[in-house]
């Protein structure tokens, strides 16, 4: 590795070979060690195995090297953490370390090259890459090349001792040459601090992120590989992503894919017009569509169908998406690219250019690429029927996408970044005063009347129906062990109730009016790696199997409890539920204003059940953690 | 495209072009009209404009042609169809159609080629495309002939007026020049009969389906299209097309991928081993697993373990996925995959073959055909970092895929193929007597006590609790609008519920023992389309949230009951729920049981709930259709 990395690097910088058993390497004079040279140094690359790169370390430290990689591996990821200890030691805070077990670091604006893979291929670019496996972003760089697309700035964090991708972001936030941020990681340094700079960065450039170890196979696969696994669920994880603005890629595939129209859109609305002259490409797009989240198919206005109906044979359809049939030409083709994006209810076209119909010939690249021009407003690609002469041709100004799922992946991407832009995003939390079920009260969340039941039940002032069950914070199913009696009408009944449960159980009895409406549970914990999240999701019975939760990290906005209550998809119970509407406004308010409460008290605490009716939504509740 | 036509086949058949303005065709003679020609013809190809079609398949009939292909669009999918049923008359039966608005048919055993896109590229080859969309078709011919797979039969079915996707199903059956068989579908010529066939076929040659129009968006694209729409919705289908063996794709993609490995393996189990030599890439495997459900990780046993541990360097990773690392060599990756397609928890292998390390060269690619051609499983790969000409080569004998994801999901279309295989399939019915209560009792389905209330209510002697509902068949949920109270404990209550409900409802009012447990429905409905299909899914109020129902033809065997149960996803009620434990087991054979009783009595009913508890499944309401 030494050498491949030496010879990357002696055009363009200042080196100084060490190697105590060589006078000169690749025509540069080799030195002892580091006492020998006489300048002040930089930089340090050491390409040692493990225990020697620790003894290399300290040299660097006395000679006052602010920042030195490490490229072997052998350390914490092979059981010997106590020789990432030792490093840690000497260098105390005045030397940063890159690794060790890390692939490197390239800066091609800065010629900078440490990677020591002979030939890797990359182009120059706009796209950063910080991950924690470096053969991935090989893979990664070489992919883009094929794509036309560069990188800005490249490091593989290796085993992450000191250096971290939360250093890196900040760099990249100001970093002039990167307008895209790709990572790959199998745990966060400070996942915290993390989606916060995204959430910071995201404003200004996208910052995609694929997070491996999603289920329990590929946290066995990260404990042979980097070690360091995180406790974020899948679920979880795709929360706060959201939440904070990161893209979510699943593979390298979507990381190209999307970069690829980040790079040259920077975003695009969700209303989408397809354009193709095979009507079963047509279908299989229209199809395709509910798949993803941001789009939908354009509805055209009755103009846009007038130009169309004009232009098009009698057979064609006029309608999204637009079928030219095999009686396609060429010009057919750009005008109704023309007259589509134009249409005021159209915010991205895809294009689909089949090359078949006896009218069709390779001009229509070239007729595409000028319109392309013209239309102000993101226009995809999907090909077929040509050569790969012509395609590699076409794809140096056309966006060209190989099939039309992957078209759309895209399209999503960019409908999601236009969302993300639009959104206020920010926080604000004021002070509030008072206890948390004052607070709560206040804040129009209502907590049901109630009682605890000491010897006589004489001054039970409540109104029937009455719940009545044991306070307890031991038994987490008071229901399933018969400790809620529901539905209590009478004295009578109340009394058969209170004495049903003190035979059963030994604890605190609680008589509670009876809230009708359907059960939530909103919860505020503190998470080992995110800090206070707020969950939310179905309680009582429905709660078994539509297990389906939405997480936050505190402070949320408005909108992030808006989209909470979206992500269960349980917009069924807004349209009436069993003779009852809930009031889907209320609901939001109601997890709004729980979460800005715990932020303010930074109290933790569990409400289950929330029950939402007509009337609002009432605390029946309430545990502290 | 008459011209493109006739230069197609001018070589290879005696054909006789028919033109009266004209004497000669590319140098063959040329008649005014079919009378002219003295010979017996076998088929017709009419590429004429539509009005022109029909009067040409007059003289066609009168000449005693039996096959005829028409070309021309402007017909039914026009708003035209007038002329199709003028085409229907004149020929009776009399003489086969293929189209109106067809691309056309080949088959290139024959030399047989109508397709009237010139210059079509396609490969000789063994799998069959039959579709509604023949431009589809042809961009599928294309990318198939770019992976090296080849066409043994193709028909772009156009309108449909008279040959359909099932006579072809019947050849292609036999044609032993198909291995594989593929169909692009808007809709279904006849749904039962598909199917049925499929099944048959199924058991021979994977059967591989497109069907496009899943939602309404598609459905509205379809309208413009074929015009020809399937009522089947896409998830009774998925459950249809899983009966039936049939392989579900989503787009040309799909089939490709598929059709590759199936060409090369018929099968393979659901074990996979990963071999890679960059962690990350072995991490992303992993965890993609779970996206299919065919697939698992395999885990090695110990012997597989210590033959890789001997091999590999210490900071390499010897569990699934094996991880080389960056010392990787051509050799060991060769040793890798021989010792773990030897071991016996391993069904299929895939090989991510990185040739960045640096002792990685072009020769891992003819280590890796030899080592192919010795292991007796399926081996796919994923290949990066060499030149676009190593690839094509290594193509030639490698399976090859672009990514993991879409390997994997290859893989799982081998796993999903030997289940099939696997499966007894055939649903013995026996003959039944008697009327249906009285079998669901035979059949051990409960049926609980219960009494039709008259004036009196003196002679009721039944169990409390009870249950008091009306009699009702206008009102479907009974207990949205208080038509149903539960939980009746003794006389006095009894009392009350009928006074209540009399006072409500002008029904009869039915009075019946308590059943507690989980609620279910069971269906047995005519479908217009598929004929006598069931339906299962939850019933109560967790149905209000968790919609999924899971469909069959009926007869059904057993082992579908068993995935209609699976295919709930609701194993969460079967370990254990409020208390209760669930048989699954009993589930299934009352599922099983219902549908026999349905199809040996010819009935449609539907039990709405089934409740069912440790004590087995209770019919509880029971309608007639």
């Amino acid at each position: 590795p030494g050498n491949i990395i030496l010879k990357n690097l002696k055009n363009h910088f200042r080196v100084y070979p060490v190697n105590p058993k060589r006078d000169e390497i690749e025509g540069l004079k080799c030195y002892k060690n580091l006492y020998e040279i006489r300048e002040a140094i930089d930089w340090a690359i050491i390409s040692l195995p493990a225990e020697k790169s620790v003894n290399a370390i300290k040299e660097c430290v006395e000679k006052g090297i602010k920042l030195a990689i490490i490229v072997a591996g052998g350390f914490g990821e092979a059981g010997r953490k106590e020789l990432e200890s030792k490093i840690k030691e000497s260098v105390n805070g005045s030397c940063k370390i890159i690794g060790p077990n890390t692939l490197g670091l390239l800066m091609p604006s800065k010629n900078l090259n440490t990677i020591f893979i002979p030939n890797v291929k990359y182009k120059k670019g706009d796209i950063a890459f910080v991950g924690q496996s470096g053969s991935l972003g090989v893979i990664l760089m070489e992919e883009l090349a094929r794509e036309g697309l560069g990188i800005s700035f490249f490091l593989g964090l290796g085993n992450r001792l000191d250096m971290n991708e939360n250093e890196i972001l900040d760099f990249l936030e100001k970093d002039e040459n990167t307008k895209i941020i790709a990572l790959y990681l199998e745990s966060f340094f400070n996942a915290r601090e993390f989606f916060e700079k995204c959430k910071k960065i995201s404003s200004k450039k996208p910052v995609i992120l694929l997070k491996a170890g999603k289920n329990s196979d590929g946290r066995e696969a990260i404990k042979s590989h980097t070690g360091r696994i995180s406790k974020i669920s899948p679920n979880l994880l795709r929360c706060i992503m959201k939440q904070n603005g990161v893209i979510e890629a699943r593979d390298l595939e979507e990381i190209i894919d999307f970069s690829k129209a980040l790079h040259k859109y920077k975003e695009g609305g969700r209303r989408i017009a397809i354009i193709t002259s095979a009507g079963g490409m047509g279908v299989i797009s229209a199809d395709y569509i509910s798949d993803f989240d941001e789009l939908e198919l354009a509805k055209f206005d009755e103009e846009t169908i007038k130009k169309l109906s004009k232009l098009l044979p009698p057979f064609a359809s006029c309608k999204n998406p637009v079928d030219l049939t095999a009686d396609a030409t060429n010009e057919m083709y750009g005008k109704v690219l023309e007259i589509v994006s134009e249409c005021k209810n159209v915010d991205m076209v895809l294009c689909l250019l089949q090359f078949h119909p006896p009218k069709i010939n390779e001009e229509l690249i070239d007729i595409m690429k000028e319109k392309v021009k013209k239309v102000n407003k993101p226009v995809f690609f999907c090909i077929s029927g040509v050569s790969n002469e012509i395609m590699e041709e076409a794809k140096k100004e056309l966006l060209i996408y190989p099939n039309i799922r992957r078209a759309m992946r895209a399209m999503n991407c960019l409908a999601y970044r236009k969302k993300w832009l639009e959104k206020d995003g920010k926080a604000r939390m004021e002070k509030m005063d008072g206890d948390i079920l004052t607070l709560l009260k206040e804040n129009g969340i209502k907590i049901p009347e109630q009682s605890i039941v000491e010897d006589e039940i004489d001054d039970i002032s409540l109104n029937y129906p009455l719940v009545c069950k044991i306070y307890s914070n031991k038994i987490y199913h008071k229901t399933d062990v018969g400790g809620v009696i529901l539905n209590i009408k009478n004295r009578r009944e109340l009394e058969e109730a209170i004495e049903k449960l003190r035979k059963k159980f030994n604890e605190k009895i609680i008589v509670q009016e009876m809230i009708n409406g359907v059960e939530f549970i909103v919860g505020i914990t503190a998470h080992e790696e995110l800090g206070k999240i707020i969950l939310f999701g179905l309680g009582g019975t429905m709660a078994e199997l539509h297990k389906k939760h939405s997480f936050r990290m505190i402070p949320i906005t408005r909108e992030d409890a808006e989209e909470m209550v979206n992500e269960l998809e349980i917009n069924s119970l807004f349209n009436g539920y069993r003779g009852m509407k809930i009031d889907k406004q209320k609901l939001i308010d109601a997890i709004f204003r729980i979460a800005k409460i715990s932020y303010c008290k930074n109290s933790s605490f569990e409400i289950n059940p929330l029950i939402v009716n007509e009337e609002g939504a009432f605390a029946v509740d309430i545990k502290f953690v």
